[in-house]
């Protein structure tokens, strides 16, 4: 079935290609566009190359992302431009020559610093927004000393590697963005353009990638395409993400560690109906509306179900920075509800927008905990915080309040020490609600339940569960727990939109 | 630590004989006691054999049960006697002989005809409860016709090997009576008379058994005390039990099969204890009195959680018979809470008293599921079902109302063919809450939730959930289904006694 799936799409070659045509159409940057962005950027490294002259600086720029690449999608107006240091640079020279380069560059622009793993400059420049990221020029991929070192040999692997298919790659990326597997992948969680580009490379073409992709059965293994670094590594172990594709810059990296198993068979499921009933929807949807607050309010009504929201602001760092505290609070809060006998329906998080944020972040890369990120623009109270981000971190709950009566499962019968001092623990405490008893091979226990609302419940434990650098000072800061109507109520369009997909699983 | 706690006892001796001494005292029959009945046996035994012969059928009365083996517990005045039939009986034969021999034995007497896999006789005889129960005599105990032919092969097995340990059967008896672990197999899933006298056998005494099981971890497997049949049949295999232990006189069976792992450790449990502290409360402990209905309400509303009980009647038979059903039926609701997302805190069965039940029935062994239980006294609509046992399966609950959203789980994305079909299903559905999507592997989908309350939910499905032969019929006759308050309000002395149990987990 699956083999007469993929011959399905090569009977309707006509058809598919017009599609393919189309997509093209609007999607492949146009002569003028690809002149435009290679000047812009040749001004911008000339401009980098003499600052670090005129201030006696060994660094250079270089180009690297989509622009260097010939795979970008038209409109899109970012530039990734990295000012390469030597290897023997120390980290505090990096940090400091890179921003006083960049600042210098920038000057006369609108420009902001930012902040990931170092410090970078965004500017506009010409119309475009321009990063400005310091990098330590290394031997080779898997000696890297920051995280962005590694996107100069990615530059270079693919430039040499993916001649003329380009336009595979622009499809690939296009039809991701429509199936909403594409994008930043700590955000998203889903498959970054580096990915993209060596999938093309691994199957061939468009068509090659969503015939194999409609066969995935996780764990996929992408490894003997090209071995570039011969260290004498095993490859391909340790690795236990559901999609692995090993960096051929770097055979210790999986370039599909972020992608989740949700969004790689969302990936599955779009290639199969595509190749079914090949259509240019796929490539350019037709979003529903988020719903209103009276909508929203009316759905949670049919559903009876509760919404119970943490809400904090957090400091106006890029989404790669943010996001996985985000996640990493929104797992730890879905573990202290399960382990209190909440039932969750489902969660998502949400951050308002950056006023510095742009979609050309992604190619910092960055610690994805924030545990590492740079203490500047953040204190130890976050008391300095300018522009602030809100988050929010959304729950969809069976019940928002259960028994005051909880067990306690106490240690094995067998293990008799443990089971006297359970026993002697439990003797006459008034908080018990039952006497110790067995049920199975354990001890039992029934005892008061200290929380009995999921709101109480994470209002009473929010400062002792992992969370993440920023999110963590944003919570001493303050924090909201929001419910139901209240929450919908005061929800910004944005959040609507969120409430909307939780609800309706519209992606 | 276990080593050092079974050497505690052994010092303890002069403390712990005299506690032996005292038990003994009150459990031991009394010497007018073991001739009394030893004297009514005789003359029932007598009186079957000639009543058989009257009737020119030929079989014969025997003496089974701890009467035979002079291991009962002063005080109880039980019976069993055997009327035991050549093996070439047939099945009619053996019911309708037996039953008249047994009428005319009974006749004057007080007495009922009762029902397990075949029909016997209860009678009232010079002060003892008596059974009198057809059985085929059968060459060797793993080619019986009939549950109660294995009988006569026990009774035989211990005579021969209890000779002077009596006395440690009636501590080891009143011992676990004590901690609630003894009893009628199948109503409390604890241990039966026979298993304990094979404890006793297999470990020599009382304290050595108590020192064995204290040092228990489940699976115990007691295989190699004796071998009886010699059938080639490869022993202790294909037995999941937590205690395993090998019946002597039939090597394919378990004896301890109906032991649940909860009353193996509080047996483990109660051992260690009284080895550490060796206290005559053991064995005559006080129970403290069952709350009254205005307590009962009291402890609802501190443990904030909420009953639901299905209530039902059931023909007037023996608890062997009727408790392994409503154990069938606690699971299986238990099983369509959980399937629904309804949390278990805990449950309990309770069946009122019989007119006709008492404790003299275990030694008839039955089909533990009713599937094959005599037609006798229930029709397949009950109409005719006379004396009647008020049923109750009752649990608590965390939530006794949930949302009306339910996640469904779809086939995983991998397999095309069902994803088609699910997808195909879903497509336009107006009960969906939801558009088909995916979560890790799987497809999933919001659809309304038929039920929301645990009460409503238990009402729908009932008689599409496996109960056993009475209680599908008792069901179809009529039941309730009562919640809180309700529940606790027409409460009867008896169920006042399971509720607090089931909140306070006293035993």
């Amino acid at each position: 079935m699956t083999d007469d799936m993929a011959d399905h799409m090569t009977q309707d070659t006509d058809m598919v290609h017009s599609i393919f045509t189309d997509v093209l159409a609007a999607v492949k940057p146009t002569p003028r566009e690809i002149v435009d962005i290679q000047t812009v950027a040749k001004d911008i490294i000339s401009l980098v190359d003499k600052t670090a002259a005129d201030m006696e600086i060994d660094a250079r720029g270089e180009l690297v992302g989509s622009a260097a690449r010939g795979t970008w999608l038209s409109g899109a107006h970012d530039l990734d431009i990295f000012i390469t240091f030597p290897e023997s640079t120390t980290t505090t020279e990096l940090e400091e020559n890179g921003i006083s380069i960049a600042r210098r560059v920038a000057q006369g622009c609108e420009m902001e610093e930012r902040y990931a793993q170092h410090p970078y400059i965004h500017m506009r420049y010409a119309g475009y927004d321009v990063d400005l990221v310091p990098c330590f020029k290394v031997k080779s991929a898997s000696q890297i000393k920051s995280a962005v070192d590694r996107t100069p040999f990615h530059n270079r692997f693919i430039k040499e590697h993916i001649n003329g298919m380009e336009d595979e790659v622009l499809l690939l990326k296009q039809f991701m963005k429509g199936c909403g597997v594409y994008g930043s992948e700590l955000k998203n969680q889903g498959f970054a353009g580096y990915l993209v580009e060596l999938l093309i490379i691994h199957y061939g073409s468009f068509t090659d990638v969503l015939k194999a992709v409609s066969r995935w059965h996780h764990p996929v293994v992408i490894e003997d395409f090209v071995v570039y670094a011969d260290d004498g590594c095993t490859r391909n172990r340790g690795f236990g993400e559901p999609l692995i594709v090993i960096d051929p810059t770097d055979p210790n990296r999986n370039v599909a560690a972020a992608v989740s198993l949700t969004r790689m068979y969302e990936f599955v499921d779009a290639a199969r109906s595509f190749i079914q009933n090949p259509n240019k929807e796929y490539f350019f949807p037709t979003h529903s509306p988020a719903k209103t607050p009276a909508e929203l309010k009316n759905i949670r009504r049919i559903r009876g179900s509760h919404l119970c929201a943490l809400v904090l602001d957090l400091p106006d760092m890029v989404d790669d920075v943010l996001y996985p505290q985000l996640r990493k609070t929104e797992q730890s809060i879905a573990a202290l509800l399960q382990r209190n006998d909440f039932s969750i329906i489902g969660s998502d998080v949400h951050l308002s927008e950056s006023f510095v944020n742009s979609a050309a972040n992604s190619a910092v890369n960055s610690d994805p905990c924030g545990e590492n990120g740079s203490d500047i623009g953040s204190d130890v109270t976050g008391s300095d915080w300018k522009c602030l981000r809100k988050a929010t971190v959304v729950f969809e709950l069976l019940c928002s309040e259960i028994a005051g009566v909880e067990r306690r499962m106490g240690p094995p019968v067998h293990v008799g020490k443990n089971a006297e001092s359970f026993k002697d623990k439990h003797k006459d405490d008034p908080k018990d609600l039952s006497q110790v008893y067995i049920e199975g091979d354990r001890f039992m226990v029934d005892v008061a339940r200290q929380y009995t609302t999921a709101q109480a419940l994470i209002e009473g434990n929010i400062h002792g569960i992992s969370t993440g650098k920023h999110a963590r000072v944003g919570l001493k800061r303050g924090f909201d727990i929001l419910c139901d109507d209240e929450l919908i109520d005061g929800a910004t369009a944005d959040l609507c939109a969120v409430l909307t997909r939780l609800y309706l699983k519209t992606r």
